[in-house]
């Protein structure tokens, strides 16, 4: 009984793992957009005041269960490998 | 005009960071109730050949822009806050 449960649990957990997945993407290339945008300005992609703002945007949207300081941390990490993807793309360009 | 071409696209970033928090928070819910199950069981909740399997699932599954190591790295910071986060509810239920 408690290993069908546990099966149905994991497969609930696939789908989410998948949706995130797909989320995670999907913001990677609303960032590339802004940092085609940003490139066309000549601004610096990185904004530490607007990173800030999304941070407290978590801490105010947070229902739990996570601690806002875990999801922040979450946060950063995935703000981190957005950064790399835009220079990733920005060496791209550079080498056209 | 540009600048507003970014705010419609932050407003975009900030709509998938909260649909982010709400998955990510979600997800946590579901392991959870997998840690209350295996509990029950008295079995170890980390499971390295399950984080395997999960982290196969996704590379199986990444369709960009992200690269799969990437995705990977923010898959484990995800799972590490997770069992940290069973690991408090075990704490909890031992104080009680």
């Amino acid at each position: 009984m408690s290993n069908e449960q546990l099966d149905k649990l994991r497969s609930e957990l696939d789908e989410v793992n998948l949706k995130l997945l797909e989320l995670i993407n999907e913001r990677a290339r609303v960032v590339q957009e802004i940092g085609k945008v940003k490139g066309k300005q000549g601004v610096n992609r990185f904004d530490p005041v607007r990173e800030r703002s999304m941070l407290d945007h978590i801490a105010a949207n947070n229902t739990g269960p996570f601690e806002t300081s875990t999801l922040q941390h979450l946060f950063k990490q995935i703000f981190k490998a957005s950064l790399e993807l835009q220079e990733d793309d920005n060496s791209k360009a550079l080498l056209v």
